[in-house]
């Protein structure tokens, strides 16, 4: 995608280093961080200076091919796989990448770095098809919802569930998008709000609790979100919230799509009663971070001093509640025949 | 209700004084703002020093019987009595009291100031009994959702949606609440979860996001919420996000109460179609103020420069979600019939 009309990738990688885009300083500055060696990488990803599914794999597979072009004894190179795998250890496309490019450096570091360049023009390419196919969906004029951020930043390039509205916006369709802020780390207001303004897309963020009211007031033509996971049987772990807008859309028939690679879908997984919900830091909703009027950043309490937060970092959206899911092979049900086909 | 083992309402009058808890200082500072004259009180609610239904109400009244000792002119009364008016154009409660406090005013300053007085009294005697019936339904070991802040210090005394829960609480029964933040304002987060600190009440902020998903785990036994205003057939206008929860209620078999006085009820207003849904400052979701660690106040951007949001101020929950309605009256159906029996 394009920042101040040159092109970018969220991650990549040239000669012996990764650059990332720097996500802790958006949407309030944009910087490039460079990863001279794996272990500067190790850091970009545990601090979440890149983030998201795409991102973390493509990331990570740059730095096992790192690795290979900073040592050839194989025990480093070991330990620098399992100190890669431990920056993000819930991150299934770390573990998917890290594999595939530490194979191909056992032949050679040459052919490692072709892996993980190949993971990571692949990634970007199942997101240009999940756009195509998004884009037959969203009819010229339609206002479409989103939540969270499953925009392009969150994959090496176009992202899932914006991906259809990047499309859309290219082919000269007269969309509008409600991007939900997205609470506790408004990712709706900071980062998806952020691409859409450099896409020239028009927007406006909406606090997580009005994308009901204004699917009640017909203001909402379709909502499209992405996902953490996919259960064989249909079932979508994704942002918290999801679930919410997920019942609310059913309830106004307005149609819900989930938006994800098939690499999402768990096989392993029969429904969502067997993904467990994760807790996060309770300070996510207590602070807040952002700048004041002269740009100096502040962490200001947002809450009662002295009460507690309860922060689940996502939620389950039973398959009942989906329209469907659109891939990088075509849209599907959310359903288990349509999901074992496809996979 | 207590602070700091002191007993306070939200606002009450002392000699020509009236005195209102600085509600634009909480949750973090507890400050007592003291209005020597009907401007002074005027300018508080302009201000939100104090604000909520049922304190907006009895702050006017006191206003209005501010303005009866401060003169005997009749053009002077008339228009401080415009002023007062003009403060909140939007609150019921508000013209009510002024117009009964202008009337016994008429006799003499001292029957505005016994009006004045009645109509506060009045206020913290039906929350009262709103307590006592809700505190029926809530069963001891019950987790409690709410939305907002409809606790005391949006009344005189005890509030609506919480009042039930102090109820239970002083009973002896064990409860536990789940504040959900109520962005974009976090009333939620600042003001219920204050309450409930104060009242020793075990509590969680969580965010507007978590609802659907804790109801789905059945970790909410009830939700209670309050009320901006009541259709003669139940459809109930409420905060931006009531809407939401109360759709997710229904789809998880989770009652779903609203506490209001009967005043809340528009016996002109036949359905929630007829209630205009306000637009706020967008500036409200776009920026965030509170303290830093040092406790200096700031307020920053927690959004992408340069979007734009779109802030409804309340949404409407068609009576078919609604279980009842508590009143000071007693729990009723959220029905035509049930509604015009009880007015």
């Amino acid at each position: 995608m394009e920042v101040s009309g040159k092109k970018y990738r969220t991650v990549w990688m040239e000669g012996s280093s990764v650059f990332m885009i720097e996500q802790n300083k958006l949407p309030f500055s944009f910087e490039i961080y460079k990863a001279k060696t794996y272990r500067d990488t190790c850091h970009a990803i545990k601090t979440m200076i890149t983030r998201g599914a795409g991102a973390i794999g493509a990331a990570a597979g740059f730095a096992m091919a790192q690795a290979f072009l900073e040592s050839e004894n194989p025990d480093l190179i070991s330990k620098a796989k399992k100190e890669i795998e431990s920056t993000r250890p819930t991150a299934r496309n770390l573990f998917y990448a890290v594999d595939k490019v530490y194979k191909a450096g056992l032949q050679s570091a040459n052919d490692a770095l072709t892996e993980a360049q190949k993971i990571a023009d692949k990634d970007a390419a199942d997101s240009r098809q999940i756009g195509g196919y998004g884009n037959s969906i969203i009819k010229d004029g339609f206002s479409v919802a989103t939540h969270c951020n499953a925009g392009w930043l969150a994959f090496v390039d176009f992202g899932t569930a914006l991906s259809p509205v990047f499309s859309a916006n290219e082919a000269g369709k007269k969309i509008f998008v409600f991007s939900n802020e997205t609470r506790p780390r408004s990712q709706g207001a900071r980062l998806t709000a952020w691409e859409l303004n450099n896409a020239g897309i028009l927007h406006k963020i909406i606090p997580d609790n009005a994308c009901a009211s204004l699917m009640a007031m017909g203001s909402i033509d379709i909502m499209i979100v992405g996902a953490d996971r996919i259960a064989a049987n249909g079932d979508v772990a994704n942002k918290i919230g999801t679930l919410e807008k997920a019942i609310a859309a059913k309830e106004f028939n307005i149609p819900f799509y989930v938006a994800a690679p098939t690499s999402t879908i768990g096989i392993n997984c029969r429904s969502g009663d067997e993904i467990p919900i994760e807790e996060r830091d309770p300070d996510e909703v207590l602070y807040q971070i952002g700048p004041d009027e002269k740009g100096e950043m502040h962490r200001i309490l947002v809450a009662s001093p002295g009460s507690e937060a309860l922060n689940l970092a996502f939620d389950v959206s039973p398959a009942k509640y989906i329209t469907g899911i659109i891939t990088e092979k075509g849209i599907i049900k959310a359903n288990k025949d349509a999901i074992s086909e496809i996979r």
